[in-house]
């Protein structure tokens, strides 16, 4: 409905969304924001592997869906920045960790090469581990925001990562690898859980720092979900149809190692058409926040439509 | 003076304090809680790999300490035992962390197989992962605590445990291995960082949690400081003259790996002096507190006394 090119979705009452305009606007708060929050102190090594990874570019959607519903929800963009920079810390340190010899063994990642390739094994794990952690400590550091909507914030975002989580579908994924028999079942799981699980924490997170109610916060939890999913089947999807050029890492990587994918279980039409039904979903969560979820609903869009 | 033999030291006011009864008593509590914490659901392996490392014993001084505090304090050991078991979870995090073949590569840890040679390095790193986010999120989720001082814990706990702790002084340590030139300030800060920082934060945030003075929280803190860098001289101590048998881990290690230690900055008897020395400083913070910093007297002289 809500796409940057399409004028006649607001009836008239307010101006098309520009949606590459909001995450551009967005995108270089959030890199400052980053920069602001990880400077260079001794030792040096530590924090120059820390912010090689963080400021090595990226869409930064996590951070921007937690600016998101927060505005959404009526509150600032302010209140959840720093929420917004620890999940973007918390994705960096999954990234980081994942690449490691021990894991997916990659060399690159967003063009570049990886944390272990430039700094060795032991700094790129002390690496997550200090984002990790800086990750909490910058949440509970905030101002303005009562410290009951810090704790739950907190919680969700200490699950997210966990083995109720983030790890756990990590765990499973490597469990699976070169299985031939993975079921729809595991795959999802993984997915709700490796990916899906902290892109539900950057949704619901914004939001409670606002002071959302339940049943919107429920909402918001939904659409995060279906939002989650479309986007790892998409990435499942690129993964074949995209170039090592636009990906920025190791093209047909999934195909290579014998990952089970969503295109390698129904198909690429199925899984593209599957992905669409998800972000249809996603946006009918979004219908009773009106013209204050645009954002939300230009995302859901932007994620089956993109091409890297 | 407040010995566990020591029956003069309280003036005939109240019985000679068993120390041995005490941690005795308190490390049963916090074995039941970390089991309660901790139980085993799908994907099983990573809770096992979680439980291995975090279930296989040892002092746990750290949540002992912690519980203390909050004790002290006027607290209840039911408000710190969700902190108490975040740091237990936090210290095994680096523990699995530490013994990795990039890092320090130990295959034995309290005289069992480290976490990577029982699940592999893959598990073993997303282990400590899983731990590490977990602990924040118990901690948040503590009921009966206001949430005012359950941010300022798990600011403390992030801080402690970042590049501007744990793993900053993990970094330096890597950088200084097989060099004969280590200084004296460098080594304080590998031991102020690498398990001070963490020490630290297992005296306040017990104090935090039960809602004590700046004034009485900056003595505690110095208390942490001396017996921390005690710790640390009396580990160095101990790898040398405790058989392995004693120590549960490879003894003469720090030797082999040619580590800068205080014995080999001091020699043996002055680090031992030293220890003295700041554990004597540490007991002196606690005055102020009367009765109720016997444990913490006691463990301040059970650092210097201990042979393993």
């Amino acid at each position: 409905m809500v796409a940057t090119d399409d004028k006649f979705s607001t009836q008239g009452q307010s101006p098309p969304f520009d949606l590459c305009k909001y995450l551009a606007e967005r995108q270089a708060l959030v890199e400052a924001a980053l920069e602001h929050f990880l400077p260079v102190t001794y030792p040096e090594k530590i924090y120059e592997a820390m912010r090689y990874s963080l400021l090595a570019g990226g869409k930064r959607l996590r951070p921007i869906l937690c600016l998101a519903t927060c505005e959404l929800a009526s509150g600032t963009m302010e209140m959840a920045m720093p929420t917004a920079c620890a999940l973007e810390m918390i994705h960096t340190m999954s990234l980081i960790h994942d690449d490691l010899p021990a894991m997916d063994n990659d060399d690159y990642r967003r063009g570049k090469l990886t944390n272990h390739k430039v700094y060795g094994e032991d700094i790129a794990i002390l690496a997550g581990d200090g984002l990790l952690a800086y990750a909490f400590e910058i949440v509970a550091q905030t101002e303005n925001v009562p410290a009951e909507r810090l704790v739950q914030v907190i919680a969700r975002l200490g699950r997210a990562v966990s083995a109720a989580g983030l790890v756990g579908g990590q765990v499973v994924d490597l469990e699976c690898e070169g299985k031939s028999d993975v079921t729809i079942e595991t795959l999802n799981f993984i997915h709700t859980h490796k990916t899906g699980a902290l892109l539900e924490a950057c949704v619901v997170c914004g939001a409670i720092i606002a002071g959302i109610s339940v049943t919107d916060l429920q909402r918001l939890s939904r659409y995060a979900e279906n939002i989650g999913l479309a986007f790892q089947i998409v990435d499942d999807v690129l993964d074949i149809t995209a170039t090592q050029e636009e990906l920025g890492k190791t093209a047909g990587k999934d195909l290579q190692a014998q990952k089970a994918t969503y295109p390698s279980l129904w198909g690429l039409e199925e899984s593209k058409s599957k992905a669409q039904q998800l972000v249809a979903a996603a946006k009918a969560e979004l219908e009773p926040f009106g013209e204050s979820a645009r954002p939300l609903l230009a995302i859901a869009e932007f994620i089956t439509t993109r091409t890297h």
